[in-house]
């Protein structure tokens, strides 16, 4: 067995967090060698419920919860955490603008950026989940100047695995046949499902992106299917998001073999995207870390859409600046 | 990796279901190399929620979903089945007479019952969730001549696990330090919650029965957990449910060190309890089966609290007596 890590979670009274929180106890995220010290962070107001969230975990018996702590206090939460994923955000609410949407958002990231710049440990991996993930992410960010920012991320794995299931679906075989998918930018409805380089059992499927199937079926589909999933079950995606999240960090924590897509900073970014965004890029996660996949170029054919996702993003920063 | 084995699981598009779904699909119930077959079964009127669930398990591109089945037909759900998980069924509303509520579900497991007997794989292991579990248990296993008694099985696992956790608690020590602990009898409020073999840290802890603690605290904060999570959640169990379901599958399934507590068919049991209930007994999981633990006595200073759980279950069983 190893020490005990640190896990701080957001938002953890929350749906999402309630379909992560299990799993992570199990093992999911970190395997069954590692202990884990809980860290469930959320307002004030969700304090009761929480405690009836860690009443739940105690009865789970499971081995490899060292301890559980609840708080609303961000410098309990995050100090020395070695993992942090920040799942609470605002939701937009009808007749929102997307504007007050971030603003309200980042008073919710800046002062976790700070605490975590303050207590958790330097090595820390962040994951941000709650919306606007990617702009939350890059507030936080600025927040913790001692924190390297390509320890903060951003949440496109969902998007990712919605697209492995797509095509899956359309070539008629499992996940485990699709490999080298991309989403590129944004993870909103402005994303970029890209599958020039994707090999389906082994066979490259490039010319896939010419079909119609791709601009009028495929791409719609990944964007909008959380929409597609409120429809059916009249509740958002909360496992499949908590899904996401745990592989995001099983594979940044312990590697991965097949390309991903993880936003993080685009500084030094070799396609050609604007500096201090959070976006998302293909990626290969090794030996803890993760770094852009190297000797590939963003499809011409895709390039219009991508400025469309990069340009979401440049407004998203410009409307936060202060926060920065 | 195995072949793929076939899963069913009733209440599919219900909390606990949900709770549990997705953790069998990571292979939390049988490990990372077996493949599953999913069989998400409910009500007609649930397969829109259903479909939602399937969305979202496809979302997750777990490498272990071999296949996704939604349907509100029996005979399709169980088909060919090795395991069944029984989440639905119907809560107790308010006003609502236990003898009702017995009918009701009555009227859920007699049916699902035949459709085991009549489509299911004969090695089926069968956990009935879904309360009053022990006699909803009782009317399926009646009603699937050609299972053996023994497949069928009511889950404990949520009451035992509770008991590890307060134990762990009171001796400030982990669930792993927490060994023999068993509940007997009925899922009510009725079940005896016995440490008289317990160990902590290795050492017998018999003693504590005699000790004010273990009546005046333990036994009824084991017996009401359900209703203190309520308190705090505002909702029932979901996730503490779910991963007793899966634990005690996974148990059944792949073998366990500790003693266990049960749900099972009282006849031949060496405890002097009547035959023909669905009762919980101290066993132990090894090759895939269960058995009664050998050499231990029901303890004299609990005989009183016993005599009133198997009461219990006679009353509901002769309450269903033209269901099985």
């Amino acid at each position: 067995m190893n020490d005990p890590v640190n896990i701080a979670i957001t938002g953890a009274a929350g749906n999402i967090a309630y379909s992560a929180i299990f799993r992570i106890a199990s093992g999911d995220m970190l395997g069954l060698d590692q202990p884990i010290n809980l860290k469930l962070i959320d307002i004030e107001p969700a304090m009761n419920s929480l405690k009836g969230v860690k009443f739940e975990l105690e009865d789970c018996a499971f081995p490899l919860i060292n301890s559980i702590t609840t708080t609303f206090d961000l410098n309990v939460g995050f100090e020395e955490c070695d993992y942090a994923l920040l799942i609470g955000a605002k939701p937009r609410m009808k007749g929102m603008e997307r504007k007050d949407l971030l603003k309200d958002n980042g008073r919710i990231f800046k002062p976790q950026g700070k605490a975590i710049n303050a207590v958790a440990n330097k090595n820390i991996k962040i994951l941000v989940v709650g919306n606007p993930a990617n702009t939350n992410a890059l507030i936080a960010m600025h927040n913790a100047p001692s924190i390297n920012p390509k320890q903060f991320t951003s949440m496109m794995r969902l998007d990712h695995d919605r697209s492995l299931a797509q095509v899956a679906n359309k070539y008629k075989t499992s996940v485990n046949e699709v490999k080298k998918v991309i989403v590129w930018g944004n993870h909103s409805n402005t994303q970029v499902p890209d599958l020039s380089y994707s090999e389906v059992c082994g066979k490259n499927i490039k010319e896939i992106i010419n079909e119609p199937w791709y601009t009028s079926d495929f791409i719609p589909r990944v964007q909008n299917r959380g929409a597609e999933i409120i429809e059916a079950r009249g509740l958002s995606s909360a496992a499949s998001a908590a899904n996401a999240a745990i592989t995001h960090m099983r594979d940044w924590a312990l590697g991965a073999n097949d390309w991903l897509s993880i936003g993080q900073i685009s500084n030094d970014n070799p396609f050609g995207i604007s500096d201090n965004l959070m976006f998302s890029f293909p990626s290969i996660c090794k030996n803890g870390s993760y770094e852009f996949i190297k000797n590939i170029n963003m499809s011409e054919k895709l390039n219009d859409y991508i400025k469309v996702t990069e340009q979401e993003l440049i407004q998203e920063r410009d409307s936060v600046l202060d926060l920065l």
